[in-house]
């Protein structure tokens, strides 16, 4: 994870913006100005057993500890955007039944802290937030239009085009890792059921489901992964990669065919939202371009695309991984508060 | 096909637009109001032979007709919206190598359009002018965002979110029959050999093929297809429909199997962009809403989708047919122009 950026001297008097991105375990923000520049970063805990008011109240008071801190009052913040998991109803400002956040089902979340800090909050999906961090300040500050595909325990993303962050009129907009890329009556499932979706292939969770199904195949008796789960690892998507890392054919195999599924889903996004550029980001990147193992999966990922794609956006779609780590949230959600705020008074 | 709308009277104030569709044998235009009322209509055999140059000089002494007839001058017409096929460089206003307007390769016919008019043109690709246009003025025209599949001899396709048309940033945006539905070696192919696309299932040439599969299969020696193909007709996907709708049990499983494999695709898209609608439009669509098959058709579409989606997704997210038929690419085009045109006084 990347160090959030320090400010500039002299841009003390550029508009401000907060970027809070709720998550299962911790509350992330930053105090970000109009350059995308991050003035004070904290990260609290959420306790999320506590209930939302509660997490929402401590969070109002870290961020006026930090408006102290750089001698601002409240009121000199444009926008507060505010990003979390869903399920969730973007427009009404409403958390539904978060996975991750099960004491906080059907809380109105945007109003809540809008009430407690006096300010305009603007609501986003963590994904899409986490996608507009990287179009606003990462790997898509270039392009006019980029997708965002994560890989962890599952498939996210989102999509921007034209500054426009596409939540859908659903709230169910950039759910990548649901578009299908294998109809038939054998294909894998989520746990939900639902046959053929991307994430039932290149998901964490698919990569150690299909570990275990290469383990069992009788020809994969030397893998070095064998006696490590002997030993009682735990299988993980990170123990594949160290053993792909070290030359164990099995796991390198694992790697590989999930980029391939990666590339599948990419050129279905490609044909459809055609942006300047595709981003891997997520907690599973195989080392990015630090390591070897990281550098060939993105390889592979960009082969699969070139012999699926349209010549034209084959050729000029840039897919790289992303360059924010884990701050692209909260990040993207001030970015996306900048937004709406900069077009609400361009409307006014 | 549905007749233009005619002009309400006391509109004359408004602002005006020309829309222009230049297909492979006509070019369709219209000079089209704020509100989308069409004024004046015309068609003209596009005779691509005689090259691009020519057919926008004809193009234009149309449009000057209109001008006359209406008693406007060209000055007053705000913006042109211009449709064609691809290949296509939308920001650069070229044609490219469009495949059914084989004299206009590497064309730069929007400026080509903008000098014999004299008015600022707006450039689109023919399927998603048609998409606008349904968003406008058709079946989309009551949500924030829409997306149309077009079935005909291939698959295409076109997506606006809030008034914002994606185009891509290649020109390949709504490439829509080219979203992968099957990744598997012996996947069908399209024409250029790519495999697994949406088009190599439901499109007019894949229910041709399709068909003839079917009819060598053992089972299918009572179909009624058989004794029109061995009286010389033509194997169509219009033979198909009929067939269906007088019962034959092969031809209805054509058109079923059809409708599955759209609604595979469209919860990809559902899953991506999360649009209000979806809508399908192009040539062939069974009888649409007049005709128990196309009914049959469109509710096997919805249930395919229902069974794959998302709960709110599925449950929301209205399909249903076009309405705007072969006008849709002019008053589409007309639509992009004015939301440009409006944009660019706004932000001027």
């Amino acid at each position: 994870m990347a160090s959030p950026p320090s400010v500039e001297p002299g841009q003390e008097t550029l508009p401000l913006f907060f970027g809070v991105d709720v998550g299962g375990t911790n509350i992330k923000m930053g105090m970000v100005d109009d350059l995308g520049n991050t003035l004070v970063y904290e990260k609290i805990p959420t306790n999320e057993t506590e209930g939302p008011q509660r997490y929402m109240e401590r969070t109002t008071e870290v961020l006026q500890a930090m408006c102290e801190k750089v001698g601002r009052p409240m009121s000199d913040i444009a926008a507060i955007g505010l990003a979390t998991p869903g399920t969730m109803d973007i427009e009404g400002g409403i958390l539904l039944e978060p996975h991750n956040l099960p004491n906080s089902y059907n809380f109105p979340i945007r109003d809540c802290l809008s009430k407690l800090t006096g300010r305009p909050v603007v609501y986003a999906n963590d994904a899409n937030a986490a996608a507009f961090g990287e179009y606003w300040l990462g790997s898509g500050k270039e392009f006019r239009s980029m997708v965002l595909l994560t890989l962890g325990t599952g498939v996210g993303g989102g999509i921007i085009v034209d500054d426009l962050l596409i939540d859908g009129e659903h709230s169910h907009g950039g759910e990548l890792g649901h578009i299908i890329i294998d109809f038939s009556e054998n294909a894998r499932t989520i746990p939900t059921g639902q046959r053929g979706h991307l994430e039932a292939y290149a998901s964490g969770t698919a990569i150690i489901k299909r570990t275990h199904e290469a383990l069992a195949g009788d020809l994969q008796k030397e893998s070095s992964l064998h006696a490590r789960i002997d030993a009682g690892e735990q299988l993980s998507p990170l123990m594949v990669a160290q053993e792909a890392d070290k030359g164990d054919t099995l796991s390198l195999h694992i790697v590989m065919e999930t980029a391939r599924y990666l590339g599948i889903g990419i050129v279905s996004l490609m044909h459809t939202i055609d942006p300047g550029a595709v981003i891997l980001g997520g907690a599973i990147n195989f080392g990015g371009h630090e390591e070897p193992l990281g550098r060939k999966f993105l390889e592979r990922v960009r082969q699969e695309v070139k012999s699926r794609a349209f010549p034209v956006p084959a050729a000029q779609t840039v897919i790289d991984f992303a360059r924010l780590g884990g701050n692209a949230g909260y990040l993207g959600a001030a970015g996306k508060a900048r937004v709406v705020s900069h077009r609400d008074s361009l409307n006014s």
